[in-house]
C-alpha cells in the first residue's frame, strides 16, 4: 500500500441525519465501518436548519401575539418590543443544546470517526487527506449547502444564508429575503413579527410551494398584511453607498442586509461520482433507487439531501436507515418510501400530503375544501385565516392526498397523512370521532363536500351494526 | 278531543345540539313533524357552553403568553393587561353570533315550532301547556343544567354557573371554582390566566377526569403553577360579610364569587318518563339502546345530553342522528357508535381516546410513554409541559386507546381515534410520516416503545416492497 491505507466493510461519507441514520443500521451489523465528516459536525437540521429556525419562529409568533390582544381585551400589547440580540442569543442556546444531541450519536467511535473531505478514486476506494479507505459498500451522505449567486458573495456579510442567520449577534432594521418557498417564508415573517423592516422576494408566481392558485393566492395576501411580497420577480443587488440595493422589474429597495434561500444544492461537486463509471445527469447526478439507497448496480449508496430527491429530515433519515440496511445485507431489501409529507412553519401553516392534483386528471379525482374565515373554533381563536383542499378518487372516495394553508396545518397534515399511507377512504374519516369545537371540523366539512360526489354507501356517515367491522362501541 | 290537540308522526322535545340533528332527518323523510322547545332557544354548545368557553379561553391564553416573553427576548409583558369587562363582552359578540347560526335551523318551522314544556302523559301523547300533541313516535332531548347544590342557591348571583358566568359585565378579582372536571379546569385556568385570583377545587383526586395516576398528578402540579389547586375537597360555602366563604377540610378562604361546575344532570324531571311503562333506574332514567335511541320497546327515543350517556357535542349530534333516522323508519336501523374521543381545552390540553386501561386487565395492553419535557418541538416553543400514554394490544400491537396532557393533544388524539377507530396497529401509525420538528415525534416514541414489546415483524419501520398493500411512493 503506496498511502496509510484502511480497508472496511462499510464507509459513511457524511454525518449528518442520513449518516447518522446510516451508522445505526451499519453499527447493528458490522464493527468494520468508518464514519468520514467534512466538519462541522451536528446535522444541518440542528445546526441551520429546522431547530433553530422553529425557535425563531416561536419568539416571533409569540411577539405576533400582540396583533390580536386588543380584540381579545388585553390592553398594553402595543408596548412589547423585540429584543433582537436576545431572542437570537436564545435560538443559539437551543441550537447548542441540540447539537449537543447530535455529537453524542459520534462520540464513542474513536478512530473510526474520520474529519475530513472525502473523494471517490472508484466505487471501493476513498480518499481523505492523504489516507486511502478501501470500502466493501460505500454510503454517501455529504448533504446540501444553500445556494448563492456567485456574483453575491462579493457582498461579504451583508448577503446571509441560513448558514450565518442564527450566528448573527443583532441584526440591522432592514431585511431582503430572496427566495420564498419553505425556509424563506419562515425567515421573512418571523423577521417581520419580530419587527424588522422585511421585504420578501420570489422568482415563481406562488409562495412557500403552494400548487393550488386558490390557497396560493390567499397565502400571498396573508403574507402581505405582514410584509410586501413580491412575486415574479427575478431579484438584482448592488452596492448603494455601503447598503444594498435589490433591484427587480423596474423597482428598487434599498436594505441593510439580504437572506438568500433560493433553495439548497446537493455537496456532490468534488466527490468523485464521475469515478463509479455510471451516467451522470446535466447536475452530476447519477440515479439512485430509492428503495435501496443504490448507484445503479455499484457498491455506493447515496443518502439524504446529497440525492436531491426530498430534501426533507424524515426522508434524510430514511434514506439512511435503507443505505445502512443495504449496505450490510447480501440480498438487496427493498424497502417502500412513506407517503409525501412536506409542512412550511409559516402562519398559518402550509402543508402538503400525498399526491398534488396537477400530477392527477381532472377526472382522477374528486376536490374537497373548506375555508376557515367563519370556522367555528377558528373564529373563537381569531385565526381565520386558512384554506383546505382535500383530494379524493371519484370511485371509492380513497385518500389522495391535500393542500392546506390553515392553523394547525401541520397536525391535520398528520391525520391525512395517516389516512392517505393506510389507504383509508373519504366515509372511513367520516367515521371517526370528531370533536367540537376543532379545526378538524373544518377538514370534516371538505370531506363531506366530497362525500356528497360518491355513490352512497350507507344511511349515515356512521357504520351499520353488523356490518363489516363495525360494532356497537358502548 | 277534550284539549287543543294535534296529531303528527314525529315529535321532537328539545331545538338543542341533539333536537336539531334529529330534526335533519326527520324532515327528510316526513313533513308531519312538530318541535317543541322550553326556552331558551339556542344549544347548550353555543349559548353557555363549548363556544363561549372557548372564546373566553383563546384571550386567556394569549395573555398567557406573558409568561413565556421574556425567555423569547421579548420586553413589555408585565404590562400587559385583561380588561375583563371588554373580555367578556368579545365572548358575548361570539355567543350570539354563534346562537344565531343556531336559530337558523328553525327559522322556517312556523307553527311546528312550539315554545314550551314538554310532558309525556304515555308513550304517544305529549302535553306541551294546555295543548297536547298525539305523536307516532317522540324524540326526547330535553338537554341538560348544571348542577347547583340546593343550599347554595340562597347565594344569589355570587354563586355562578356557565348559564351565568359569560353573562355578567365584569367579574369580582377573587373567585373560587368548585369542581374541577372538564368545564371547570378550563373556566378556572382561563380566568387565572385573565388575572384574578382563582381558587380551585376537586373532591376527587384527580383533576380533568384523567386516570392515569402520573398524568393526573403532572396536571396537578402544572395547574398549581397557575392557581391553588386542592383535590379531594369536599366544599362548605357559608356567608362571610356579604363575601362567601370556601370551607374544606379545616380550612378556608374568603371569596367573591364561586363558580360551580360540580357537573350537569339530565333535564328529566317533570319529563313524565314514568308513564312510558318501563323500568327507571333510581335517578329515573330508563334504559336507551345507544344503537337506535330507544327506550325499551316504546315509540319514545331519548337523545343528547338527557340519556346521560356521553354528554359531549358530537355524541349528542349523532344521538339525534340516530334518533331521527329511527323514528322515521319502519325496521330498527342500529348503527355502531364512534371510538370514544373526550377533550379538555386546558393548556396543557387533555384528551382521553379509546379505552382506558382502567376498563382493561393488566395482561390486556401494552403502554408506551413519552415526557414532552425534552421533546424538540415542545423546547422550541417553550411548551415543555406534556405526558402522552398510548395503549396497545400485547398480541398484535392493535392501538387500544390514550390518554394524554400534552400541548396540541387535541390534535394527536383525533390521529389516535382515526387509527382506534380504523383498528390499526402501533406499525401501521410508525408507517406513517412524521415530520421534523413536530411534537407527533413524541407520539412516534411512545409508539416505538410499545413496538419494542411486540413480536418483530419486519427489519424496518417501513414496509418492504411487495408486501400487502406496500408500494414504492416515488
Amino acid at each position: 500500500m503506496s498511502r496509510d491505507e484502511l480497508s472496511v466493510d462499510v464507509a459513511i461519507v457524511g454525518a449528518g441525519t442520513a449518516g447518522l441514520s446510516a451508522l445505526r443500521e451499519v453499527r447493528r451489523r458490522t464493527e468494520s465501518f468508518v464514519l468520514v465528516n467534512d466538519p462541522p459536525y451536528g446535522t444541518t437540521c440542528a445546526r441551520v436548519g429546522c431547530m433553530p429556525s422553529k425557535a425563531l419562529i416561536a419568539a416571533a409568533n409569540a411577539m405576533h401575539t400582540r396583533a390580536r390582544l386588543g380584540e381579545f381585551g388585553i390592553r398594553g400589547g402595543q408596548a412589547l418590543e423585540a429584543d433582537i440580540p436576545a431572542a437570537l442569543r436564545r435560538v443559539r442556546a437551543l441550537r447548542d443544546h441540540f447539537v449537543a444531541g447530535v455529537l453524542e450519536a459520534t462520540d464513542d467511535l474513536g478512530e473510526r470517526n474520520i474529519a475530513g473531505r472525502a473523494r471517490l478514486e472508484g466505487p471501493d476506494r476513498l480518499v481523505v487527506g492523504g489516507r486511502v479507505i478501501r470500502a466493501r459498500q460505500v454510503i454517501l451522505a455529504p448533504g446540501s449547502s444553500p445556494i448563492v449567486p456567485e456574483e453575491w458573495r462579493a457582498f461579504g456579510d451583508r448577503v446571509l444564508t441560513t448558514d450565518t442567520l442564527f450566528e448573527q449577534e443583532d441584526l440591522p432594521r432592514r431585511i431582503g429575503v430572496v427566495g420564498l418557498g419553505a425556509i424563506g417564508v419562515e425567515v421573512a415573517q418571523a423577521l417581520a413579527r419580530l419587527g424588522l423592516d422585511v421585504q420578501g422576494f420570489e422568482g415563481a408566481p406562488h409562495v412557500a410551494g403552494i400548487a393550488d392558485e386558490g390557497i396560493a393566492a390567499a397565502m400571498r395576501d396573508w403574507l402581505c398584511e405582514e410584509f410586501p411580497v413580491h412575486l415574479d420577480a427575478q431579484v438584482d443587488l448592488r452596492e448603494a453607498d455601503g447598503d444594498l440595493e435589490i433591484r427587480w422589474r423596474g423597482r428598487s429597495v434599498v436594505v441593510d442586509k439580504v437572506v438568500v434561500a433560493v433553495g439548497r444544492r446537493p455537496n456532490i461537486a468534488g466527490l468523485g461520482l464521475e469515478t463509479l463509471g455510471v451516467p451522470l445527469d446535466e447536475r452530476g447526478m447519477p440515479e439512485v433507487d430509492a428503495t435501496t439507497m443504490r448507484i445503479g448496480e455499484t457498491q455506493v449508496l447515496l443518502a439524504g439531501d446529497a440525492n436531491g430527491r426530498r430534501p426533507l429530515l424524515h426522508e434524510a433519515a430514511d434514506d439512511g436507515h435503507i443505505a445502512g440496511i443495504n449496505a450490510t445485507s447480501d440480498e438487496p431489501v427493498r424497502l417502500a418510501r412513506r407517503t409525501l409529507l412536506g409542512i412550511v412553519f409559516c402562519d398559518p401553516e402550509v402543508a402538503t400530503v400525498g399526491q398534488r392534483p396537477e400530477e392527477l386528471e381532472p377526472h382522477e379525482f374528486l376536490r374537497g375544501e373548506v375555508d376557515f374565515a367563519s370556522q367555528g373554533r377558528a373564529r373563537t381563536m381569531q385565526e381565520n385565516r386558512g384554506r383546505l383542499h382535500v383530494y379524493a378518487a371519484p370511485t371509492d372516495g380513497r385518500l389522495l392526498g391535500a393542500e392546506i394553508a390553515a392553523p394547525a396545518a401541520e397536525h391535520m397534515a398528520h391525520l391525512l397523512a395517516l389516512a392517505v399511507s393506510q389507504r383509508l377512504t373519504v366515509h372511513d374519516l367520516l367515521r371517526m370521532p370528531t370533536y367540537h369545537p376543532t379545526l378538524e371540523e373544518g377538514l370534516r366539512t371538505a370531506l363531506r363536500a366530497i362525500a356528497r360526489h360518491l355513490p352512497p354507501c350507507s344511511i349515515s356517515d356512521l357504520a351499520e351494526c353488523g356490518s363489516l367491522g363495525a360494532e356497537a362501541l358502548e
